[in-house]
């Protein structure tokens, strides 16, 4: 390229230190700058594919010593465009940090680099009777995973990622490489780094090395379906499985819409119903007895065609139809995209905020399918929205708008697991007020140039 | 008084806010500079009995236009002097800001004011099935666990402050009052000033109200005590239990010499040797399943007097023994202090942990107890001290820091759940390396004036 790009100097010194490893043609660079979502392609300069932590801390500081921008890339899964170079600059891709360092069984845990995808982790630890449980949908990183905070089917069980990492490694903004708790199952020594970058989208640091806790695989598991005549009396009967103490390991709404792209998609042949989605982990005995307490709940609400599924091939067919819902919903219209609301109530709010949305989207016209996280009170929108179209795009923000702020009204979070990226800065105020003010101090203290991942979760100071 | 107090003008100011809500006299500043433990005797310069929350608004206002110190105060109970004035200023006592205000049934959470305790939180419960699980022995106030980070005999089951703490309200250096987390159960918006105020000991905001997670009341519940040949038998049979995934309630080692403490304290007519005791909760058939799988465990390593309590009053009685560990530990030497370790290590490596703290501790001439959430990893010795023989000070304070650096080596932590305080700072270096220059920005970004219990957490630029 004979044209002079934006950070160019720094690109040359990345150049020197990486050879090939750094990439400026314009295939990779629209590869990095795509996104699943709404949010408008926006290329990097360049592309970094460091091998070690070393690497990625002589990267930062070269970048720090230029002023470029560094936005880090794991596998792309993010739906509020986190993996996007807003302003241009380097997109650090994890793919070559992607090791799978050490097992630590007698502990539970396991330490492995950023680019390490959930399922590759999990075929790894095949042999080992343990697994890493999370699971949201994608094949995310575990990097990317832990920066956005994602959580997923299983979080009603087993946590998010804020509950599953137990310490870091992360460069921050200087370059400087710092390690955070340690392999220890709790600890009380000062602040809470751990959480702090967990979340945090790239924008303090970059996460190098994570330590994730496992579990045992259970001894025994058992998964159901089941349908409801209303989309209320399915959330009524997850709001009392919770309230009763019933340890679901999954438990997840499909509404009526979101069923018909399963049948369009999947060839699934569900009855166009309210569904929810269950699973049950423990001991044979343990199993048997949560999976009659579920139903004695799911009968007062009047569920009917219970369909179990015991064996793992089974379960895995169950579940997969629920982890393609994003390709389900994409199917209902092909040519267009998918926004995806992702807001989290109080779980005793869950059956009016979803019957609102309802109602809502079918009144602005929109076509919306609906699964919820609903143990967690976290559901999503679909909306399948032309990209080009302004004025459906304008509809659609609408609609998010309402539901992002009748969330807050209720006392919940405009995100339950996407993070905020560049989609909902603007609702950065409404929910967090003053506090605000300090995660702006914490940025400017952490990284005084602004060059982690800018534009991402903090809105611009006008806005 | 006529002569010059520090920080006279701040104090003015106080009392002209607070009237006879701001105290100097002797008595009172006495007991705020008392504590349980080894450190010395501080006095505030007078303390502050705030009402609400804008109070303690206006209160932090004052001491910043003055550079007041200010340390807030709970019940007192912290071992590391995290209630204690080191640079004089105002105590802030949370006494007045004890209520419960809100129960959130159906979201099975709580909103309290800081200075309400878990005791008076659970008897406000009772009439509801539902109560907070959180148990660290002493009757801590809740603004103080949470500050402090602490956990106790139950976090093996329901986790630590960390994981109980939804949200709060904190005011900040500057006088702003911030809200952090919603009452939906997971968020991924933005930094996690949740986290960060839980263990941050008063340094950077004060709890003004906490949102805490509640359980339900389990169905059954049966705890257990039995015993063992050697302290490696009882360790080797926790480790055991949590590798196989028992979902135990509290899982508590106590060696031979904490024996001989309760045998004192408690007419406990126990066997001098170590103990386990357990504890499970659950249905009627989960808690009988997971007693007989936890015998069949422990029968390998040798256990034997078996003693069950299934009764509320029994096992009330069983854990009031384990409560009043410290109480028996000082009952040991009456005249003497103590000094209560607090390490935690990765489970793998807690029985070559104690074996070693048990010889080192006898090599050394030092009265050692110890007890253990083993199912953490976390144990204390308990050393009776002479707080005014410094040899002996110096035989037990290097008899700790072996035990900080043995469990920094073996990948844990200098504090499971006491905290840094004013007692641990000296190993903030070597816990968390580079990690504590972005702990110091983030303490000067946030109190720039270092007005919140300055001296704590923290170690002084030269140490």
């Amino acid at each position: 390229m004979l044209d002079q790009r934006p950070h160019d100097s720094a690109i040359s010194a990345l150049q020197a230190l990486l050879g090939d490893r750094l990439v400026t043609s314009q295939a990779d660079r629209a590869l990095h700058g795509q996104n699943e979502s709404y949010h408008p392609t926006l290329l990097p300069d360049a592309i970094a594919y460091p091998e070690n932590t070393q690497e990625v801390s002589e990267i930062v500081k070269i970048c720090a010593e230029h002023t470029c921008p560094i936005t880090p890339y794991g596998a792309a899964s993010s739906l509020e465009g986190q993996h996007l170079a807003t302003k241009g600059g380097i997109s650090l891709d994890t793919s070559k940090m992607a090791k799978l360092l050490t097992v630590n069984a007698e502990d539970l845990n396991v330490v492995v680099q950023p680019g390490l995808t959930r399922i590759a982790l999990n075929e790894e630890l095949r042999a080992t009777g343990l697994f890493f449980p999370l699971d949201p949908g994608a094949n995310a990183s575990l990097g990317g995973m832990a920066a956005t905070r994602a959580s997923g089917t299983t979080a009603v069980r087993y946590g998010t990622m804020a509950d599953s990492v137990l310490a870091l490694e992360a460069v921050m903004a200087d370059g400087t490489i710092i390690r955070t708790g340690s392999q220890a199952r709790k600890s009380s020594t000062g602040y809470d780094l751990t959480h702090l970058l967990v979340g945090s989208e790239g924008t303090l640091g970059i996460i190098t090395e994570l330590t994730l806790r496992l579990q045992g695989i259970p001894e025994a598991a058992s998964a159901a379906t089941c349908r409801f005549n209303s989309v209320e009396d399915a959330v009524n009967c997850v709001i009392l499985t919770i309230q009763s103490g019933l340890p679901m390991a999954r438990i997840e709404l499909v509404d009526e819409m979101m069923v018909r792209g399963f049948n369009n998609y999947s060839d699934a042949g569900l009855p166009e119903k309210p569904h929810l989605f269950v699973e049950f982990h423990g001991t044979p005995a343990a199993v048997a007895e949560q999976s009659i307490s579920f139903g004695e709940i799911a009968e007062e609400f009047g569920a009917s065609g219970f369909e179990r599924a015991e064996k793992a091939e089974d379960r895995t067919r169950l579940w997969s139809m629920r982890h393609n819902a994003h390709q389900a919903n994409r199917a209902l219209a092909p040519t267009k995209g998918i926004l995806s609301t992702d807001v989290c109530v109080p779980i005793s709010k869950l059956a009016e905020a979803i019957v609102e949305a309802q109602r809502k989207s079918k009144e602005m016209g929109l076509s919306c399918t609906i699964v919820g996280h609903a143990g967690d009170g976290n559901y999503h929108c679909g909306l399948n929205v032309d990209t080009s179209d302004p004025e459906e795009m304008g509809r659609a923000k609408a609609f998010a708008g309402m539901l992002n702020e009748s969330a807050l009204r209720l006392g919940g979070t405009v995100s339950g697991e996407h993070g905020i990226g560049m989609g909902k800065t603007a609702y950065m105020h409404a929910e967090h007020g003053p506090a605000l003010i300090y995660m702006r101090a914490i940025k400017q203290a952490l990284d005084p140039q602004g060059i982690l991942n800018p534009g991402k979760i903090l809105p611009a100071t006008n806005q």
